[in-house]
């Protein structure tokens, strides 16, 4: 085997679909000073255990994790353990800004558990930040902190908006980049991915590894992938995929995302590489059904995916009825239609029911209803009627005879 | 005894001759409470234990320490030893950044035992740093700097004046105030004292306190003395007055003072409060004197100081010279003045003998010698002559005859 030959080839395939790589020409150079020394890299990625959420914007990073392994490159997974017990002691919105021990265990439990549908569980080291700071002292932190300068840290965007608009910004915040950069000192890292909005953290550890004379880190970093509806996905906005979703949520979530985000979602969430996406020729329609079996499959498997198609068919695009719907038993002579959307569990609130109304999304027999004093009449016996509620939801409707 | 009077009393002499007293109206209040609870206040003052010198500038606080002292109160001394051993790790420019133990333990030696002239040992606590830092969590500590925002750091005059010109700021100099903070909360401080140059650190005590809940403590800070040459005092512009000097050297850098320092010498040096010294109708030179010999006999004793004062009276008041003085004897044909200067160790280069010259610091039997070249004579037998060099060297320059 030509070792620069295939350093660069590894190169190539692991920089597509970076956002940046720092130093932009030195991962062929390292990944062959790697192969000659005749170990794999070293590749760190960061967990966040204050939650056990994992979303298909997270999963991102872990496939170009996965990439490496595939090449021969070990995984170093990060739980930072430490920071999720120290929490954020500002914040004092959240009524428990610290993490007990247990939670965090039981957060990065369900974390690994969902990121090994992903990564490969040989190559993979998960280590934990409390492993070097449960035992720093305060004079090695104090010497850490030593290295990095505060016009540095405000090249951050987010510090410096902060400090010139005159939001706090506390100290411990300052600090929080320091100790990620020092995980890679612990864990003698060559190389750390994240998502685009890490690039100064990873390049603190950088800074860091050069101070005290180790080689520093490259930093590979990736898009975020786009929400449901455009905006940065996030369980909080609730235009999220989690990696927990059944199926038939999965599958029918990628179905409503519009045709424009679907070279991205190729890309980011299937992991399939621009050429393969662009060779398509299929309608957008069918692209997005391989899409969405595609990312389904990788989560749940083939047969589940398969099913969730063949469901999602049947109900949308064949405008077809699930067969197994609710019922709901309209008293004689009518009821309001917000009442029915509220009795029936669709909405919370009357006014939440208007608004639904109000913006088109509920229909009886295929008609929209948009006057939200509309009155739904009882059905004769055997002349039930439907009422669909947003895309997904129906309620058939009976009479009392 | 009516304790709210007393109180009254006791704030007024001790916050005599102090810059600023924070709260203004506190002090009164916080003894009387004191005094009510049956114990004195906890009077916090820093030792820096990077170098054992002390000079009289330093001892300014000290004598309002000694001041609470003898009211009652306990004074809590801080030696840093826990920041001095980190030292400043972004200075290059010393050859040992950081001090070791023992070289810790020798300054803070020397360091106590000349201020001991000035404090009493009873009603003192002396407590280092590394009794509540060695063992503190990085948690912990983070915990603590996330009590400060940037934006009140940066309210540091020298923060952000270092900041803003765009000279290196680095985040462990962020930390230090954090440390001395903490140091006023582990010894539950009821008042730090400071030299106004320590105003900054002394309220982030303040407001570390009410962070942790405990009652701030007040703050009292006293003026800086200027060196013997109107710039503030300090060792490395050799404008100090250390309180190992011998009595005659204090005695005679206190006579070179300009008249218009003393009664910011009385005051801040002497400890003599401002209506001791207005009422004197002595002569400035009479003044200087017995200020010359108060200062001195606080640190070395009356009769020491009398002395001083006679030799000083002899030598410079009546323009006499010493009985016993160096002797120097010039080759036949004479010498140049520089070459005497530096071949009987009153220069270390010609270039300094130079300079001496040129300032007219060098006098010939009793005219200042002002060119350089000049060449001293070799004196007929029994006509010695007198070079003075500065304010208080001499040379008898004799023939080879």
């Amino acid at each position: 085997m030509d070792i620069g030959r295939e350093a660069i080839r590894q190169a190539r395939i692991l920089a597509d679909g970076c956002v940046e790589v720092i130093p932009e020409d030195g991962l062929a150079a390292r990944i062959e000073s790697a192969l000659r020394g005749g170990s794999g890299l070293r590749v760190k990625l960061g967990i966040d255990p204050t939650t056990p959420h994992v979303h298909i914007g997270h999963a991102v990073p872990y496939r170009l994790i996965r990439r490496f392994q595939d090449l021969g490159h070990t995984a170093v997974l990060i739980i930072g353990d430490y920071t999720a017990r120290i929490g954020d002691p500002t914040d004092r919105n959240r009524e428990r800004p610290a993490l007990s021990e247990a939670e965090v265990n039981e957060n990065a439990r369900a974390y690994t558990d969902q990121i090994l549908k992903i990564v490969r569980e040989d190559r993979l080291e998960i280590r934990r930040q409390s492993e070097w700071f449960s035992g720093i002292t305060l004079g090695d932190f104090i010497r850490t902190s030593a290295c990095f300068s505060l016009a540095h840290m405000l090249t951050h965007e987010t510090f410096r908006t902060r400090l010139d608009s005159g939001n706090r910004l506390s100290l411990h915040e300052l600090l929080y980049p320091v100790l990620q950069a020092y995980d890679s000192v612990a864990v003698e890292a060559d190389v750390e991915l994240g998502a685009t909005d890490q690039t100064f953290n990873c390049l603190c550890g950088r800074d860091l590894m050069r101070s005290v004379g180790m080689e520093p880190q490259m930093v590979m970093t990736v898009p975020l992938l786009r929400g449901l509806d455009g905006r940065k996905m996030s369980k909080s906005l609730g235009n999220h995929i989690s990696l927990l979703d059944s199926p038939e949520d999965m599958y029918g979530k990628i179905m409503s995302i519009p045709d424009s985000f679907m070279p991205e979602y190729w890309r980011l969430a299937a992991g399939v590489t621009a050429e393969d996406t662009e060779s398509s020729s299929l309608h957008p329609m069918e692209t997005k059904g391989r899409l969405a079996r595609t990312i389904c499959a990788a989560y749940h498997g083939v047969e589940a995916a398969v099913k969730a198609a063949g469901d999602f068919d049947r109900v949308f695009s064949k405008r077809g009825i699930p067969d197994d719907i609710a019922e709901y038993r309209i008293a004689d002579g009518g009821e309001g239609i917000c009442g029915v959307l509220v009795s029936s569990g669709n909405a919370v609130s009357l006014s939440e029911a208007r608004r639904l109304v109000l913006q088109g999304g509920v229909r009886l027999d295929g008609e929209a209803i948009r006057d939200p004093s509309f009155t739904v009449g009882s059905p004769e016996l055997g002349e039930d009627r439907i009422i669909k509620i947003g895309k997904r939801r129906f309620l058939k409707v009976t009479g009392t005879g």
